[in-house]
Formats: structure tokens, sequence, C-alpha cells
């Protein structure tokens, strides 16, 4: 290591330290892992996990964390995320710039759900540490919700879908995987009562995606910011892929209606039965 | 799909059309596949494939993206991607924002070989079909490099590495693939050509990542622009992971110097049997 | 004006409406100026403060506005923001893309000190309305700061300067103008009280720029989110300076030490009689 | 100024400098000036102008430079780089990454005849001082331009506008400075000719705001990157206007149709008297 501690500047010219990857000539190391022992021998989406957590998955967490990265890799034309994308890309933009912008269309209303949602499912598991049932613990974080107006509560609910595919297959697989644990149960416990409670006359409030992968990063550990992390990470090939449509079929300079647009993709198809 | 007028306005209200992602409620189809089908039995790096290609890859290239998508996740603290990634995570921006600042510090002298190198790569293919011999057509293409002062060529060469491991061992892997054919050849043939040019008097400049997955994406049939996609979206879990570094492990607003830094990471360590 | 439904549509399309700027064919009235009866006739700060506000700013408001501008347009080579401009710069990128990455390098610790501080002064004259003398509030806000850690204050204290120039001058051009009022006041207040504070034994603490334009758009009415974006609004051209002076004067790639700098431009000189 | 090297540490450690900003303790210097020195006896358009060409514009130039900021600090609810804004807003992102996202939404289609007009320009003046008529080379510039299948022009024609009052108005203005020099005259010289073309067929080709810009640039003596830069700082009140009013006046996650807006603000009003 070159730079030590310059000594007569008292201790201000610290050298500062990575724990991620190592860069020496002819030779990169991704959290201890030569780069070129893991090209060809594990999955992307294990390689994402390696890099934010310092560690490889198991193979369970691994199938777990790709799915997770898979739920939201898209989601049409209509996310404000997709259309900042598709007004960068119809000026003629770059391609990265049409992305960042894109990243940038995530607030506290779109993606927001996972921080806020683990926050939730936190303050619940900490109520039921002091012995209550979950689903005391539930009640009492849904009239809390309830009482602050914070209906739908994040994690719940969805503008398109009454039932969000993403998030019952990600908590069904969490479940054939055996790390479905207390966050998922709780996150369970809290859609039970919803779905009941007097204040909500029968209103359908589903765990959608975002309420999944709250839940699931939860119980397989991950930081809260991880999670949210992850979320980005996973939408950034939608926001390049409708970035390079935009380009391709569109003329420049349009005005992108959100509202007037359709799909003119294949039909429905199935993955054959190689895959598995 | 022609696109269709939306009837009774006059014709002002063209409807668009997409053939990314399918939304209807409680049904979500990626380029025709319901997304809980695809969730745990494909993995992410297909899913990349799929979303911006618009099929499924077969086995070999799925394993050939993945192993390029996972070449370029990061490469340390040094480039200024991350550098500027990290300057917005110092000043407590959010890890999107972070992201988004590292993504714009792409561009032509950073990831811009990526194009370049697939145009001198499709200059030299397209002298080749013209009957000349792949190394007389590097020949001359090396010549007006050398006239151009293009020196190092793009997809050539590198700050850090005189032999950059992970182009050795994402050529490798499409060779073992049966992928490799006349944009990896000709990339090849370059290589020699260089290695033996009088002007360039023995200066060592081995083909790069840069140049590597500019060959490999040309060879599988990825236009030029998804090849770039693709290095962007590769880099982001980088981005996102010095971001999240930066803000957990340093004070706020401190002065980054990109020189001053070391590696405390996990010593070298190796990929247990199970993996493959 | 109520939001008025297009007519003809079920009602589903609702039409949105912008006070801003109103364009029809050759005619741009922005806050219903007429754009080339503007041009020419007020100044850009004006124009800036009129198209946040709704409304002209009176002769005194606009020469303040400007000089509020002008105090944070640029501030060297070190803040991150001006760093993560230049990293991106240095890769090539467009100056769109290395000012909009330097926009992001600015977060709750950089930047963030006029909302923050903007709180500090609406809690200390909520206090004062109960009757409190403003020494006696500012003596108690000062209090509760130091018990919370808050040291520095938001709007006090800098890195560099032990007395900020713009702050000293900006609060100088308020007081002739004659719009220092309560905030002003407080925040004067708030540093006298910190100068003496047994808890903080001496340390210097002075009223910074941020500090200073907290307290100042609050005298002349501004919402705490108009001031933050006065900030953001004042920096773009010293953003937009340093990545031209990058791509001009520097190579491609370098690494940007942020300590290793100097100034070479113009020594000190004094602005002509003319100016005024 | 060449730049040293700091001494002891084997040239491996250059000092880079700027030119831009000089920072001392308790001392700022923007390209010489005291920083509270310029601030309330300089505009803010005035100091832009400085900071990115290191002398502060003469009072006719001032004028001029600040005309230009203010044609284009905003055209409504309609441009990509609005909706791209608006579209981050709608989502409680923070106004500066709403800002950055609008940034950019600027590319080739979009701002981008600033730079390309420029070109035109200067391609005509070249031809011109071979003893040509600006005429005769207005003719020949026009001719290639539509053998080239570039109509409009870039500077020439606008999506809503068939007099660009902006246009108009700035060449006013530089006529009234005396500043109208080659570029102007030449952008005047092409218009005509355009304007009789044979092959246009009388279509309305009447000079564009970015066509303005271009020139009057080229005849302060700007340089075609400092042009263009211009234009994106001077958007940036706009579309930090159009961020915060989103966030104000709409509920979050909406769907932003472009075509589906109205104006709501103040009727025409008229600058009184003491504006000049």
């Amino acid at each position: 290591m070159a730079r030590s501690k310059s000594p007569g500047n008292g201790g201000t010219k610290d050298v500062w330290t990575t724990e991620l990857t190592s860069i020496e000539p002819n030779r990169i190391l991704i959290r201890g892992y030569a780069i070129d022992e893991l090209m060809g021998r594990i999955h992307f989406g294990e390689a994402i996990y390696l890099l934010l957590t310092g560690d490889l998955p198991t193979p369970s967490m691994g199938k777990l964390v790709e799915a997770m990265l898979i739920s939201f890799i898209d989601h049409g034309a209509t996310p404000p995320s997709t259309l900042a994308a598709r007004n960068a890309a119809t000026t003629g933009a770059t391609i990265r710039g049409s992305v960042a912008a894109g990243v940038l269309a995530f607030g506290r209303h779109y993606g927001g759900d996972v921080l806020m949602c683990r926050q939730v499912l936190d303050d619940g598991l900490a109520l039921a540490r002091s012995g209550k049932s979950l689903s005391e613990c539930a009640t009492e974080i849904a009239d809390q919700l309830i009482a602050h107006g914070d209906i739908p509560p994040p994690g719940f609910g969805h503008r398109y879908h009454t039932i969000d595919p993403r998030a019952t297959r990600l908590l069904q697989i969490a479940h054939e995987l055996e790390v479905d644990h207390e966050y998922t149960q709780f996150l369970r416990a809290l859609e039970l009562v919803l779905s009941r409670h007097p204040a909500l006359g029968g209103r359908s409030l589903p765990i959608n995606i975002d309420g999944a992968i709250a839940a699931v990063c939860g119980d397989i550990g991950l930081p809260p910011e991880v999670a949210d992390t992850l979320l980005i990470i996973s939408r950034v090939p939608g926001l390049a892929a409708h970035s390079l449509e935009e380009q391709r079929r569109e003329p420049p300079m349009r005005a992108i209606d959100p509202r007037a647009h359709a799909y003119d993709g294949p039909s429905e198809r199935r993955l054959g039965e190689r895959r598995k």
C-alpha cells in the first residue's frame, strides 16, 4: 500500500478503504473472489448479492434474490420512471442519460414502499417481542396505520392489480425454499387483519410486490437500504429497454401520452420444459 | 402491428405501442412470458437478455451474457463513475441519486470503447467481405488507426492491466461455447497485427474488456447499442455498492482522494466445488 | 380554477393545469407577462423570482435575490458536487450530463442546511410568539440543539471560513434594503447565544451562507422549498463552468484529487466605478 | 500557467489548477473579484457570463446575455424536459432530482439546434471568407442542407410558433446594441434564401430561438459549447418551477398527459413604466 498517513499534517490525510473490490495489475477480486473465476460459474444475480452483502448466497438464497430481481424488472409503459426515461430518449439523449432520468423518478410514492413497509414490519416485530401474538400485534399496527391515514399501508394495494402476481409468486418461492420467517409471517398477519378491518369496509388491500420484497429481504437478513437498492438495480434493465425502444420505434420529440398506448409484442407464451 | 388511431378524435390521438411488457390487471407479461412464471425458473441475466432482445437466450448464450454482466460489475474505487457516485453519497444524497450520478460519468473516454471498437470491427469485417484475408484487413485497419492517432485503439490497452483478466476469460468462455465467430477472430487478428506493428515499437496493447464485449456481442448478434446498454446495466450494482459503502463507512463531506485508498476486504478465496 | 373535464370522454380525461407559462402560437406568457417584453427589461434573477413566486420582485427584493443567487454561484474545486461534475466531465460525458451529476451531489450534508436552518428559525419564532424575548427563545433553541448533538447547528459554521464573507454581505444588503425582519433577528440572536454558550467553550460558529439565505428568504416570504430551490439554481453555472474547464484544460480520465489543486486565475481585482 | 509539480513526490502527484474561483479562508474570488463585492453590484446574468468567460460583460453584452437567459427560461408544460422533471416530481422525488431528470432530457433533437446551427453558420462564414457574397454562400449552404434532408435546418422552424417571438426580440435587442455582426447577417441571409427556395415550396421556416442564440453568441464571441451551456443554465429555473408546481398542485403518481393540460395563471399583463 503506497500512501500511509502523511505524518506531518496531523493525520488529516488518511488512506481510506473499500472492502468491495481489490484492483491490482491483471488481478481483480470481487469480495475476495477473482472476477475471472466468478465469470461462467455464478449467475449475475448472485454476483449482485455478493457485491452488496459480502458473501455468496446459498443456492436457495440466490434463487430467491434472482426471483426478486426479475419480479421488478419492468412494469410496462405507465410508471413515471419509465415515462421520465422515455421523455429523455425522445429528445435524442443518450441511453445512459435516459436511464439516469428514469432512476431519478423513484420517490417516496414510487419504490418508497419497500423502506416504509420494512419500518412497519420492524415496528410490528418489535411489539411481538414483548410477548403478544402476531395477530394482536398486527391489529395494533393496523389500527395505528388507519389512525394516521396511511391507507393503503405501505406494501399493500396496487393501482392496477387486485392480486399482485409477483408478490404471490415471490412469497410462494420463499415458502418453498423455507426462508419465510417472521417478517413474512407478520406481513401475512397484517394482510388478514386489514381484510377484516371494519374501518376499511372490505376494501381489497392485497400484499404488493414492494411489501413482498420488504418481508423477504427482512427474512433473509438484508438491511433495509440494501433491499431498497435491489429494487433500483432490478428496474434499470426495464428503463434501458424502454429508452432503446423509444429511439428505435418512435419519431423524435413526440408527446408521450401515458394513457394512449397499447401492447403489440408476442401473445402469451410458455417456458419450455427445459427451463427450471 | 400497425399503429391504430383511436377513433373519433380526428386522428390527432395516435395510440403508441410497446412490445416489451403487457400489463393487465393481475397479469404481467414480459415479452409474452408471465412474469410469475419467469420468477424462479430463469436467471436475472437471462431476463435482461429477454427484455432487451425479445427472446430467451439459449443456455450457452445465457451463460455468456451472464459472464459479460459479471465482468464489468465493479472495478474498485478509481473509475470516475465510482467517484461521481461516492461524491454524491458523501453529501447524504439518496442511493438512487448517487447511482444516477455514477451512470452519468460514462462518456466517450469511459465505456465508449464498446461502441467505437464495434465500429472498428464492423469496418474490418466489411473489408474482409471484399475477399481479403482477415490478416490483411487487420493490417489495413491498424494502419488507419495509427495514421489517425487512435492509439491505443478502442478495445485495446488498459490503464492498470497489461493483460485484462476479464477479457481473457470472456473470450475463453465464448470459445468453449463455440460462439467465437468473425468478430472475435477479427479482434484477435487485430491484436496480433498491433503487437508486431513497427510504429508501436512493441508496446503492449492487449484486448481489454470493452473490446472483448464488443466482439462477443457482435458474434451473438446483439446490435451495438444493446451491447453499450449491457455495459451500463452491468455496472449499476457496483455503483450502488460503493454508494452504500460510502455512507456506511465514511464520515460525511469528506474529500475523496482517488489515489489514497486501499482494500481491506477478504483476502483471495476460491469458489467451492459446488459452484459451476 | 377548478380542474375542468375535457368534454365527451366520459370524465376519464381530466385536464390538468399550470399557472407558470402560457404557450400559444407566437405568444409566450411567463406568469402573464409576454416573454419578449420581459427580455431586455428585467434581469435574469428577477425572471427567476417571477417564475418561482408568481410576481415580479420589487427593485429591493430583486437586488436581494440577485445577491443571493451570486453568493452561491461557485465555491471552487472542493465541494463534492463540483467533483461529481468534474468526474463526469473527465470521461467525455456531455456538459449537461456533468451538470446533472453535480446537481445530484447535494444532500442532507451539503445544501441541506437551508431547509434545516429554516426549521430551526421557524421553531424559534413559534416560541417567540408565546411572549418570550428573542434572546430567551434563542437560548432555549440553542440548548435543544446542543442536547441533540446538532453541533454545528444548521446555518452556522463552515469547513473553510471562520467568517463567511457571503453571509456577512447578504445580511448587510438585507439590512440596507430594510428587509431584515424577524428571521434575520432570530438568526443573529442565536449566533450571539451560541458564541457565549458554556457547552461550546468559545468555539466559533459564525452564520454561514446557508443560514443567511434561510433567514433572508424567510423575511421576504419565500417558502422553504423555494429557498432550497434557489440554492440549486444558483450553483448550476458553477457546475457548468467546472465541467467546461475540466474538458478544456485537463487530460481525459484523470484521477481528480480534491486536495492537490491550486488556483491560477487572475489576482484579486476590483469592480470599476461604473458598476453599482 | 504551467502545471507545477508538488515537490518531493517524484512527479507522480501533479497539482492541477482552476482559474474559476479562488477559495481561501474568509475570502472567495470569482475570476479575481471578491464575491462579496460582486453581490449587490452586478446582476446574476452578468455573474454567469463572468464565470463562464473570465470577464465581466460590458453593459450591452450583459443586457444581451440576460435577454438570452430569459428567452429560454420556460416553455410551458409540453417540452420533454419539463415532462421528465414532472414525472420525477410526481413520485415524490426531491426537487433537485427532478431538475436533474429534466436536464437529462435535452438531446440532439431538443436544445441540440444551438450547436448544429452554429456549425451551419461557421460553415457559411468560412465560405464567405473565400470572397463570395453572403447571399451566394447562403444559397450554397441551403442547397446542401436540402440535399442532406436537413429540413427544417437547425435554427429554423418551430413545432408551435410560425414566428418565434423570442427570436425576433433577441435579434432586435442585438441590433439595438449594435452587436449584430456576421453571424446574425448570415442567419438572416439564410432565412431569406430558405423562404424563396423552390424545393421548400413556400414552407415557413422562420428563425427560432436556438438559431437566434447560436448567431448572437457567435457575434459576441462565445465558443459554441458556452452557448450550449447557457441554454441549459437558462432552463433550470423553469424545470425547478414545474417540479415545485407538480408537487404543490397535483396528486402523487398521476399519469401526466402532455396534451391534456391548460393554463390557469394570470391573464396577459404589462410591465409597469418603472421597468426598463
